[in-house]
């Protein structure tokens, strides 16, 4: 197996971004990429020369590795030949000017076609005859939609009968797998035939592949295709040129071309390395959610805490140069921030009272922040006083912090180097509550069971690369939840032992929860954070419930779930007394009940998982629905 | 044929419409519907009784006539059978305290359930035996993607061979047609036993049916499907209960659900007609836009009057009442209105210079304003001076008015009757221009070839039932133009003989210039006219482009366009020299250029169609991508 250990170079198509071809460009270039394919319409509809963009380009570092595509040209009537070569010719001009050595023609898609390989392959030699007298080459690539070239071996057989030196094979994931090809075979074809890869990736919809392939790509990591294996045979074979994205995708032409762009580098480098190329450190093994931190002011943050007391936190601990709190209860640490010049205080004045940082545990902080690194996440360092510890942190697409802890070697624990602990603390028994309300000590909350995000729409495919990628968590199964004002989708990205486990949640709707959530935090969030309990029913019943903001349970919920789970009249009327609410799976039982939101902007809950494995979606309609009721739209 | 002159009531599901049970109660209430089916996640979800959404709907006026849906009940393993009734009681439980006379079961879906058609009937028996008791009623309803039961043919088989009173079909057009199903043979089904029709359209899709009733269904005549043969069908075979929609769409989970459900019930009353039922006024023949009326004030008047001249307008006549002046060519009347305390000068209120009406010509005025009352459009009147005529005029979803004009017996024109008209408008030959340049004369434009409104992206398929329903008028394919920012969709609406066009355009990104447009507007805008120029270099030649705002067209768009339809090089020169753009179909060749937008609101185009029967779409991305430079976005 011949792998490179140095970097392929990394191109995207133009068509990927968002933009005039000039913003195309320079976010290409912003986010590190060697070069472009650029996109025939893009050229089109600029108002310059081709030699202009040659300029652009490379004033901002960028080869232009392909020009694309030259559509259907083989194989024609002959009386078209002329025509075609003629179209060709016009083209190369335009490559000349661009500085682009290799054009794209994908396989022919009209009726007209003949379906005769023989003369396909003897229109494609003249053609590349023709662009090798001026120095270019030309790629072929079957489209899975072609008239009768659509696999990637038959492109093959029509390259080699050509047997032009101008002349060679352009592979593209999403063609060759759309269709439930491989690349078996792929070690017959010499490497210097292999003249561009390009890369897409796409969730599995069953739907024309034509209409999936314009509008649903997207990078590799973002989708299920197996885009991993596709690029390993790319490396075995001995392919050594740009590894390239072509995306199509609705979203991605809507959305701000720079993040796009570092989403794209981001899948690349991953990809070859998931490949068996250039390689990356391990991902950290994660051992789940040590801390989170809030952002928050000084009123927030009583406010706050007053709703920590109710559902059974105990003040801990202040930070012992910093306006910072910490609430314990079990193994769940809350931090709350109120210290002025902080990362969280600009993560509060743009988003108000929200999580600014999670603290993770990892095997190893270094190998992790290597990794993140390498995939192009920018490190934040907090400034320290004497005697604190320097906790490494990556920020995350959206601003927020993650912070990387291991153990290892180190006499304290954060909470003791940073903190004035509580002597309570130390017993690990929490006192009576520091309210007049005796029912708010400690309820039985053990840690952290999942966190949920409430990301813009357009974030979702971004937030799942960066899960994967950063932290090497894998994507679960999307559900679609009702909102009473709109579709909610939502996808749970969990670590390999289930340890963390965090569900991105969208809505195309302003108008659901989960938009408003969005909009209330201005784009970013936490907004849904369950602490496990060991015991729930005890847990609810020790919590102050109204302080805490338990959110009501329509009595037709229980009428339901009663007739459709057939639960025993005694579980029933515990559950409906306590305002918890059930699901059950293959795997177990799982009981949950829900805070309403705290200022509109996260909400608690509590649950017990006994073997259940999902996130009771199939109540989240429920509390989307009693929140509407609370807080209409 | 037995049809049914009187009308049949009309019925909407809940969950075909946004927000709580409440809200789609009176929104279904405020449209006019008859009854509802009740949805069960909506009473679920649902914080009061089904006692007290008994109590909300009979206070609305609306019946309850069904509830829905009971799955997975039929053909279980035995020993589920006794849970699975168990189920059905707690139902009726619920659905007599609802007031609900019938509920909805379909088929079953899961694997357990047993390929026993016997058995099915025998279990449904059961439970219409157990519903009888009560007085309720069962209807069994055909799931396309049911495990053993898809289609209506074998639900029936099961009724029947059940055989109890209690116990009849539901039929459901969107589970008939997407299976590519009909409803011949449903003359040997005796009508008492068709219980329930449940009706939805869809557009075409190649994707799994799940997926594409779960998230794509509409109203009839929003969509592709022939659901008017299958009515006509429900109705020969002699049904008379409620006509209901069941709607499943991601859209219409999120948009208001008042004007959701007046979609409704206007497509219901358009589909009964249609189908054979109670009848509706022929639809108008269009022969034409007589006018175009934007609303202005007198700072926007001036600067479009002007814009006006350098495309070869000229001043015809001033209002005899009010501060309203026309603008003629050829056949092109333009009313610039600035009257305050007029419907103009409301929508210039809210959508700042815009059209604020129509002038279509009709064959019969009034037959036409009987059909849109029918149809639940509002009816307007302008408040008119001694001697003006009174023109018919109805208000569509967005507000812009329909004037209706027919001249039969009429003596004078509207013009004559409402304007001072200059002297010029008696000979036909508008006199060289009023302003320092000669230019701006007559410059050949003859009629309004088409309007293209810009619409939020959630009000498209409102339009399209509107100009299909109202107007008799046709939905032609989808075009989809990528603008920089994101994708913009495209459907014409043309009428019979295609002298009235009114493509639609939505975007889902509110970047691209039919995105921006709509938001300048407010929502609501014709935001592009195209002139029929009979000649169009002449015309071209004779305006004045830069004060008429000529959108430059990139020199690599010549480059293509040549090598791409092989144009000569004298026709390539001329149209750069001219910045006209080319496109060609089947049918003919077109010659087109575009205006820059007037108050980035709505721009003008200039077009020449020998024969072509499109709109340019192969373009418009130039034009986008040329308006995105002259405005960034």
């Amino acid at each position: 197996m011949t792998t490179a250990s140095r970097p392929l170079p990394k191109s995207i198509a133009t068509v990927s971004l968002s933009g005039t071809l000039p913003e195309k460009l320079e976010a290409a270039a912003a986010a590190g990429f060697d070069g472009v394919e650029i996109f025939e319409n893009d050229l089109l509809h600029f108002g310059g020369s081709p030699a202009e963009v040659r300029g652009i380009a490379a004033g901002l570092g960028l080869q232009v590795f392909l020009y694309q595509p030259l559509r259907d040209f083989e194989a024609m009537p002959r009386e078209q030949f002329a025509r075609n070569l003629a179209r060709a010719e016009r083209k190369f001009d335009v490559m000349e000017q661009l500085g682009a050595g290799m054009v794209l023609v994908c396989s022919n898609v009209q009726e007209a076609a003949s379906d005769d390989p023989a003369r396909a392959a003897d229109d494609l030699r003249r053609m590349a005859e023709a662009a090798a007298r001026r120095g270019l080459r030309v790629g072929f690539e079957a489209l899975a939609w072609g008239r009768h070239t659509r696999r990637w071996r038959e492109a093959w057989q029509i390259v080699r009968q050509a047997d032009h030196p101008a002349l060679g094979l352009v592979l593209d994931s999403f063609h060759t797998l759309a269709l439930g090809d491989t690349l078996d075979g792929l070690d017959a074809v010499p490497a210097d035939k292999l003249f561009f890869v390009q890369l897409a990736d796409a969730p599995r919809l069953s739907m024309d592949v034509l209409s999936w392939s314009r509008h649903y790509r997207n990078f590799p990591g973002q989708g299920e295709l197996p885009v991993t294996a596709f690029t390993n045979a790319v490396l075995r074979a001995g392919y050594a040129g740009p590894l390239s994205l072509e995306v199509f995708n609705d979203g991605f032409r809507a959305a701000p071309a720079r993040l796009t762009a570092e989403d794209g580098l981001r899948s690349l480098i991953w990809l070859e390395s998931e490949a068996g190329g250039a390689a990356l450190p391990a991902p950290p093994a994660l051992a789940g959610v040590d801390f989170l931190e809030f952002a928050v002011d000084a009123a927030a943050g009583q406010a706050l805490a007053q709703r920590l007391q109710a559902l059974g936190f105990t003040h801990a601990g202040r930070h012992r140069s910093k306006a910072v709190e910490l609430y314990r209860q079990g193994d769940v640490n809350l931090i709350l921030n109120a210290e002025p010049d902080t990362a969280a205080a600009g993560h509060f004045a743009q988003h108000g009272p929200s999580v600014c940082a999670i603290g993770l545990k990892v095997d190893d902080a270094g190998r992790a922040m290597a990794r993140a690194r390498a995939l192009r996440c920018p490190e934040w360092r907090e400034p320290t006083g004497p005697g604190e510890r320097t906790i490494p942190a990556l920020r995350a697409p959206d601003g927020m912090l993650f912070h990387l802890i291991d153990d290892h070697g180190a006499e304290r624990s954060i909470y003791e180097s940073d903190f004035a602990l509580a002597d309570w603390t130390r017993t690990g028994a929490a006192p009576v509550a520091d309210t007049a309300n005796a029912d708010s000590g400690h309820a039985g909350l053990a840690g952290v069971d999942h966190l949920a995000q409430a990301l813009p729409a357009h974030r979702f495919d971004s937030f799942v690369l960066f899960y994967r990628t950063v932290f090497g968590m894998q994507a679960e199964a999307l559900h679609e939840i009702a909102d009473p004002y709109g579709l909610v989708r939502s996808r749970a990205m969990v670590s390999a032992d289930g340890r963390v486990r965090i569900p991105l949640n969208v809505s195309d709707s302003g108008l659901t929860t989960t938009g408003r959530c969005v909009q209330a935090h201005a784009g970013a969030g936490v907004h849904h954070i369950a602490f496990r309990s060991t015991g729930i029913e005890g847990t609810v019943q020790a919590i102050d419930r109204r302080r805490a903001g338990m959110l009501p349970v329509p009595a037709n919920y229980y009428d339901d779930v009663a007739a459709r789970l057939a639960l025993d009249d005694t579980l029933l009327a515990r559950l409906q007394r306590l305002g918890m609410l059930y699901d059950r799976d293959a795997h177990g039982d799982f009981l949950h009940a829900y805070t309403a939101p705290f200022q509109q902007r996260f909400f608690f809950e509590i649950v017990q998982r006994d073997g259940y494995r999902g996130y009771g979606a199939a109540n989240a309609a429920v509390r989307m629905a009693a929140l509407t009721q609370l807080e209409p739209a």
